[in-house]
């Protein structure tokens, strides 16, 4: 055997040796980028307490600050030369810092550590992931909310294992969904809560011996409290693997309806079309309607669980404080949570786009007998029959009119009463799709006015 | 090839044929029977509830529920003969109850179905595992803070990246992991209240035309609602994930301290001794003592996660409402559960019992010029040098006590005055590893006052 | 806030105390008690070795070798008493074995240890199963291949985005998982060869001064060679791991068939008809039929993927040698083998059961324009035209059948000059679905003759 | 609660409405131009065979052939525009070959399709990745052989439960991780033969009617044999789950021999020293050293193995054939096959620079009586004591040895025979530790001959 032709391409890869891997490793540069905007405003807040308390000169406060913003328009203005050679975000702002305004630059580190500081910056940009991630939610929960009230009393198969069981109604599956991501909305608030404390001024691991006021930069920076343990501030990643728990369990539920969207979508459903933007055709084949964003959508649960996999084994049995190891917190969570409201964005889109087909939705519902239940149900309710009788009965009936090539409600009443003399004309008024929706008014059955009276409740918890 | 011998193995397995093969695949008698105690609970307040609102005879709702307690008392007392012919513990329970009461068992069934009383029983379930978590948060943080309290002045080195970086307090450190079961324990209420909503009259998938009273039940469950969609109540299982999620950060933050406690047991570090009863010795070795219960701590995250991806993959992409699919929830919580429970268990165990080693501690605590940064933070702080030079000055400090052998503290004051004029007597305050931590004042700094009152803040918190 | 009902609870669990907690994590006896042949067939073997090369007399390796036998036949015979308190399998049969034949028992651990003993026993024990899987996925191969060679010509609709694409044959379908197993097959193969080296003799981690022979031993136990350095033969797990990763991808398999069938299964597809034994109905719906078992089927991935990930965690980050973390690498691979085995077991049984519903298929096939391409092929197979060119003829030519309310085959030949003049009576050859399937002749392509060439060559290959 | 802040925010991200947000979450150019030079290869056989067996004339076939290298050169030289609106390579490259070769250019596609295409890409890419893996294999055991042949006879302690066992060799450990690579290597070859096989010309799902020649394009591409099934062919992912799974047991080994070497480099083992270009240190105190690269090796499997089950969740439960969630398959194999390559190259440096510090090592190896259990070895071997006499002899004379504040070897044999009369002074042949390795010479043990003999044969193996 012989690598020689391998080892040159490996070689090609590593060229430049030892120290590029190093570099290539180490750096991470080329994605903590995206948190520019949080490592200035946590400098900023950093070097207004120094002033305040006394640290620094208040001087040097003003100037380290304006100094920051002046790096800030550079990078929003996409004129900022990051460097590798300064491996992280951090470095790369200070240097730039120091060749806009100094010496002062070099004051800005006292009583903070690069620990603390990366601590703060991620926790900032995965408190703007959660806000955003509630808007989407909201904007979801409107669409879904719009879909529902319109159709509240439009009937459709209800499934289980995938069969017709009972007749539902449309505004009843889509609240059901509103309930799934109404969990969702209240995981984000609760995690949102939880991670809101900062860890700006634990230091290295320590805390530190300068006179530094954490209150009054956990306030300037939104937090609701500093974080009460030095060695737990810098070694706690809890906050990005909440993130991304409470973003698995709600892509899990995007999944679920995008399946549901896929296969409504088939020749063999046909209970909903999707609009044009969301989904892509042939050229040639006219019917033929691919939805896309919806498998795209059902994909997405697999690389945020994923991430969700990848950092938890990251963190699994690290030593406190800082190991290295958790460098590699940032890459997961922000494909997550970039995949996350990418998802969120393109079902709202096609929920708000969506046509239901209540034709076919209609015509499903009927078949196969869906409404037995009911007529077991009204032998139960009204005629006092144990329950096993009345199934008994029903099965009679369903047999008859299967033999007769009819529905339940096309037999006569004395079709009925030929199985069951007890049976009178009130039965009628349980069969058929629409009778049956109407009749299941337990609280959070899928009865059009419980529908109605579910949208209300939730558009004015939304309110 | 020939798959003659193999067959004939296989064929062992499985030689009754299909029918032996779905029992194998579709019994869930064989684990979901944890959840009788569950079920008899949700039967009783469902019957009490048919009685009060006049579905079946308040003398039929009370032999129900006496008969129930007959059959829970048949299975508490081992005298129970489960059949898998009767699939599930549902079917079980209902069956025994018809040969104790005979014919109103049959009425027992009215307004619900198997989809909601499963979600009823194994929320139950889940809910108390939350609240056997919580107990055991509580007793590990408790032996945790008597730790804190014992040694909030003792010194040990503080680690990042396992190389010594600042002094801390073994106190301190111990708080550390307070802060993150504190988050755990902020986790689990926060996902029993969110989870303790109840599906029982969820029925099929529906709701039911019956005129059942869903808060009735509710309550006497100790819900704190009826949930709110029939469609998302039997096909949810947010509740499950949520507690797997939750139990897999917490199983991590044990990973940690276990692996801190495998690498401080070993000959190299000395510093703790683990009890007897949590490690196991070797006949003819009497120094070796193996850390079992700390390895097997550390490594139950992994079935916990792995639980976790388990139940997201089987979730992931399921239409609307019950599939089979979801029977597959069970066993990876209640594993989960169980090794839970039994890491917070062993966890305490250990930590009530093991033993500090101050002196290796102190002596590790300051080895390494361990106060370097102290010296550095001085001369910022007291001769307002930049944060630069301060460090160019440390570094020849460091340079000059390692030419001679000695440690920073050990230097002469003009030892020091040679490399720096202005350095005055009153450096060798912060110098030494008990000035070093006891400096360390900021708010959740090291310095034993600063441990001392995170004690007692969570001391008052958990009162 | 009190814990003290809490503490009750948590007390009533653990209520024994430490020693009870100790033993309940530590103990491995409740799940290693499966290996019981694996350890005493590792035990005969070593016993043989020490009586052949001298280490034990002759005498003591037959007595040794005779009264394992009896310990097993009590194992079987379901006779024997585990002891927790002997904590493990092996001590449990040691034990014993003393009790049996008295002194020489003690003699039969000489130049092995605990270590390698427990990875032979697993070893052996996962090549049983590896074995196992070979026999179920030939059985299930085999049944495909029956399916595919019944209905090598029957046509079905050929699926891409759930959308009908172009049609294809019965026996194709099946022939693209029969693909999918012979790479499951060949993984299992592979896996099998590479992880059958034996540990027995590495001893506790360096290897043993006794005059060993470890190739006899290996020989015995059917392994090919013994493992070449002693520190990896008592650390490793890779075989389990790479046993969970070939199980996870042929559980994935499994599940996009039980996918499909569940789909075909629905009302609106009918596309199959699986048989009562694996599938479960309704006592008054007598259309309704739920695929319960490949339901069950398509969720075993997830247990399987998530012991996968649950061992691979536990592994990492694991220092040589032996750490007692790997004990918990049995109960996942347990309940991953069971699970694989019994999801081959019962696919295998549905696809002999299950009858395709030719009718629907064919109907399904032919629906939607779906041999657009084929005549877009033709125009440029036989006119020379030009793909896109021919796209938009193709194109024309749906719209005019759509208009006319009927398919591609349903036109005239002037209907079709009427859009490109060209066009000859031939290209009625390639349309309709018999003609489209027929013509699809390239190597794998869903023709018949190909899919009967393939059925042939893997009946060869299985031979 | 009103989202009018939160809307604008999410407004903000995706203001261009749902066109914007579908070209964001459909468009892969993104990411798969990485297979720019696959797809062109793909293109080029496809070319050669369709003039070969003459579908298009030999002149387009040239034509297109050349066009195809402007194509890719213009993307090597970094002058290539790439168009979202194209959104992948394949259309990217198609429409640019329209621009530099006009008309033929729409000749390409014939006899292929989209689906076809992508699978053969991916599988060339993925194969590259399985030869960079085995260089990188072959590299970094390259180095482990020339560690364990410099310190085959090196002592250091042998852990089990990271507390000192038995004495064994630097050579013999750096050997365990040979055999761990071994494994690795030769799952990579075994992984790599089984997907060599070409998708080319499974067209959409079903095959063609044009007359392609499917070997001649395999052969083109290095492929051992063209795919057997279209359906599969389109379908099939399990190359980059296998990909996923090999790399991640590879990674799962790198973590633990990282995880070594961060705790061997601690103050308190002082094992090894790694070079300054694999660490970072302080600016003040001198001895600390950070091993970053290690640490960052150690995580690498967390993010190697999240990808397999990212991967893994997207497949599961999907049916035939091509389904747009597959278009997830890419992102994760690119990062997961990155990292791998830097971990398995960074490791390489590392070992390759790392110093063992020998008499840190050798001073372990000797502490806490590790040389108790040859003691009780020589016991048995050469008095032929039962196992539990020598036990207790030998435990005796350590207790003896302890009291005397000595190890073994210094104990006189008067001390042994006052234990036991019978010992004689052979026994300190197998006393101290250099004693104790030479006698573990049973295969694989860790004599330095068992060591070198291995060592050479792994030599053998990869000339």
């Amino acid at each position: 055997m012989t690598d020689k032709t391998a080892n040159t391409m490996w070689g090609g890869r590593f060229a430049a040796g030892p120290d590029a891997i190093m570099e290539a490793i180490n750096a991470s540069i080329g994605f903590d980028q995206r948190m520019a905007a949080q490592d200035i405003a946590g400098s900023r807040a950093h070097a207004a307490m120094l002033g305040a308390v006394g640290i620094i000169s208040p001087n040097d406060a003003d100037t380290i600050r304006e100094g920051l913003l002046t790096v800030l328009s550079e990078i929003e203005g996409g004129t900022f030369q990051f460097s590798t050679a300064l491996e992280d975000i951090h470095m790369n702002v200070e240097a730039r810092l120091k060749e806009v305004i100094g010496e002062p630059a070099g004051r800005l580190h006292t009583g903070r550590s690069r620990n603390d500081q990366v601590a703060t910056d991620f926790k900032l940009w995965v408190r703007d992931q959660f806000d955003a991630a509630e808007s989407g939610l909201l904007a979801l929960i409107d669409a879904l909310l719009a879909q529902a009230e319109a159709g509240a009393d439009w009937v459709m198969p209800g499934f289980t294992h995938l069969q017709t069981a009972q007749p539902v109604t449309w505004g009843h599956h889509m609240m059901a969904y509103v309930e799934m991501l109404g969990r969702d909305l209240s995981r984000v608030r609760d995690a949102r809560a939880r991670m809101n404390e900062s860890p700006l001024g634990a230091a290295a691991l320590a805390g530190t011996s300068f006179p530094i006021d954490r209150d009054m930069t956990a306030q300037a920076l939104g937090f609701d409290r500093p974080a009460a343990n030095s060695l737990d501030a810098v070694s706690d990643r809890d906050f990005a693997l909440e993130f991304l728990g409470v973003a698995s369990i709600c892509a899990m539920h995007l999944s679920r309806f995008a399946e549901e969207l896929v296969i409504w979508s088939s020749a063999q459903f046909r209970f909903v079309t999707l609009s044009d933007r969301f989904s892509t055709g042939s050229s040639i084949m006219p019917q033929k309607k691919n939805p896309d964003a919806a498998e795209l959508i059902r994909a997405k649960v697999g690389r945020i669980m994923g991430a969700n996999v990848g950092l938890m084994m990251v963190m699994k049995g690290l030593p406190l404080a800082y190991s290295k190891d958790m460098q590699e917190d940032k890459e997961q969570v922000f494909d997550a949570a970039d995949n996350w409201m990418l998802a969120l964005a393109a079902m709202e889109g096609m929920v708000r786009d969506m046509t239901a087909n209540r034709e076919s939705l209609a015509a499903a519902a009927g078949a196969g007998f869906s409404t037995a239940t009911d007529l077991a149900d009204w032998l139960v309710r009204v005629l006092g029959m144990p329950f096993r009788d009345a199934h008994h009965v029903t099965g009679s009936l369903v047999a008859m009119a299967e033999a007769k090539g009819c529905d339940l409600p096309d037999l006569t009443l004395s079709d009925m009463q030929s199985v069951h003399g007890d049976i009178t004309n009130a039965v009628f008024d349980v069969l058929g799709v629409q009778n049956s929706v109407n009749s299941r008014m337990s609280y959070g059955g899928t009865a059009p006015a419980q529908v109605r009276a579910q949208a209300e409740r939730w558009r004015e918890l939304l309110k």
